[in-house]
């Protein structure tokens, strides 16, 4: 998508090397835009850990260009086992994305059966490249799909803004492009169907502040920014005519682990009446979890609640404690929305109930694949 | 309550000048403790518009004094024209609060038949003392009978700590001593019960992080911050016993607007069958909306939530923005709980159904004092 008019992916292999893996630095946004190099696995690690990127699917294509920075590093005679080492690093990074694994496991069986170090560093490459063009257009496609469905109420309402809520970001940001949740609304834009976004700032991290703004502005989507709490009270208002997040893990019986509070979203969403869609490419789908109070939940650093980061007047970027010092605070990074509360889930191949039979008709392809 | 083991309460005629209100400057919490003098009707407006002090009874017992200083200030032959101005500039401040005309119009009633400017402004102080001290009062029963609930809890699960979420700020500083929603916690505490609180930090005022965390720390009660988002994930995992939070008004029919999110605590409430209970003392009861949906919900300056206030490292209170600029952002104060989703009410006379009939039969005596 794109940044002061020019397009750009989240992450890319530098044109002027090959050997060097460049990402935009999250955590300087909206303030500032910044590019930065990885260059070895555990660049890639603290990408990841530290949340320079973060989101579903940029999380998994970090980690096979991880992967494949591993490769490179690797001695010609323990690349094999340098590898398994770096895919136990990798996935430490983050618990609960499911494309971390997802995408470390897919480089590792793509070189199983090489031997030779360079053939392997080649194909990590390749996988790691595929794993991201990959993303790219299967958010593009979620977003075609999506997009039928902003029509219809577009269509419902004789034209008038169709107001979506998005929790956290599921954009551009969150994937290699389009994102998940974001894609149909880009989708729709393109279309020319009038429309307007509800962003939750998204705490503790203010995602939705910091990025979702940022990248829907950049693209002229219009959109009021909004505290956590103020969505129920929206959609009681008849403010609010469809829902749609992203995920980081799905079961395949149709729980959706997403953002801390998405949940409370689709409680309001269903009391009200307003239809709650995930959007998700099926790298994020589970096939060994059945239910989502299984998934394993990351807890972050308590002071990512009681100190919060943003702009001072005078440019600089500042971190502001909000509580006494020495509260202990609780920092859980997602929760689990059960299927019984999802209207239907968004995914590259079309729309499909959050159900473990409709799902695993739409994808009995990828089953044995994807369980490595 | 204490302050630093000094017993306070939130607002009080100065010992040196019965001509002067002093209040803390709930701003400045918790990194200054700081109290402010008001010595006319314009410092109590502005105290209560800028949130200087906030909180149902808070809110209500500053007006009182306001209309006291009103009456000071007020010429010999003008005192009662005076005194209708200084209640609609007042009654103007914060359009939610129901205490705040509450308070106004119990002033102006109990001067009404007056005509010597001394006697009004001697019984226009009497009134607002009044009116504090029965807040105090009334929020103490409170506690007293919402104890019960926490030791009912406490019991059923054989001593060990009783798990209560309370969203916003309804403690003593919300009110005149005491508080609300957690005066049962101060009163369950000084009986010895065990217990610990969820504190929901409270976008985008942080009333949680900034004033809950910092009174329940100056009591010694155990608490952890919360992003707000995170209820619904701790009450699926069994973490939470019980909610209790404050009104800024009720309906007689049992609807409840309070802090904006306090709605999708209830459902979330509802959904994993945890008791939700609002305490109030009868001063919030609103006896001419039937419903939640007709009350005035107030809308704060966006910028409320694009930037936030805290203290730097070095000590200084600072903004920093965390949207783009110029992001635009809707800022609802409050939500309306619908009765359907209230397990009780905790009044000062005792615990009674969110239901019409019950708060009517508890109540009967009140309807022609208060519909002024």
């Amino acid at each position: 998508m794109n940044v002061n008019g020019t397009h750009y992916r989240t992450i890319w292999v530098d044109q002027h090397s090959s050997t060097t893996i460049r990402i935009i630095d999250q955590r300087q946004l909206p303030h500032r835009f910044e590019t930065v190099a990885l260059h070895t696995v555990e660049d890639a690690h603290r990408a990841i850990k530290d949340m320079l990127i973060r989101g579903a699917g940029l999380i998994g294509a970090t980690a096979g260009y991880g992967m494949y920075l591993a490769a490179l590093a690797a001695g010609e005679n323990t690349i094999h086992r340098d590898l398994q080492e770096a895919a136990r690093l990798l996935k430490r990074a983050r618990p609960t994305a499911r494309n971390l694994a997802w995408a470390v496991d897919r480089v590792l069986f793509s070189v199983a059966s090489l031997a030779e170090a360079d053939a392997i560093r080649r194909q990590a490459l390749g996988t790691a490249n595929q794993i991201a063009d990959e993303d790219a257009e299967f958010c593009r496609r979620i977003g075609q799909h999506g997009k039928e469905l902003i029509r219809e109420l577009s269509h419902r309402k004789k034209g008038a803004p169709v107001n979506i809520l998005t929790h956290c970001n599921a954009g551009w940001l969150a994937f290699v492009d389009y994102g998940s949740a974001i894609a149909p609304i880009y989708a729709a834009r393109d279309e020319g169907l009038d429309l307007h976004v509800w962003v939750d700032e998204t705490r503790p991290w203010n995602q939705g502040a910091k990025l979702t703004c940022w990248e829907l502005r950049q693209e002229n989507i219009d959109h009021t920014l909004i505290a956590d709490n103020t969505g129920g009270h929206l959609m009681q208002n008849g403010l609010v005519d469809m829902v749609i997040v992203g995920s980081d893990r799905t079961t395949y019986t149709g729980d959706v682990a997403n953002k801390i509070g998405t949940y409370l979203k689709a409680l309001a969403a269903r009391d009200n009446d307003i239809p709650f869609y995930v959007a998700l490419p099926s790298s994020t789908l589970d096939w060994s979890i059945d239910k989502g109070a299984d998934i394993d939940i990351e807890t972050r650093p308590g002071d990512e609640i009681t100190a919060i980061t943003g702009c001072t007047k005078n440019g600089t970027i500042e971190s502001v404690s909000v509580a006494p010092e020495g509260t202990r605070a609780l920092n859980y990074g997602f929760d689990v929305t059960p299927a019984r509360l999802v209207t239907a889930l968004i995914t590259e191949r079309g729309i499909v109930k959050a159900e473990k039979s409709a799902i695993g008709a739409m994808f009995s392809d990828q089953k044995p694949t994807i369980a490595i």
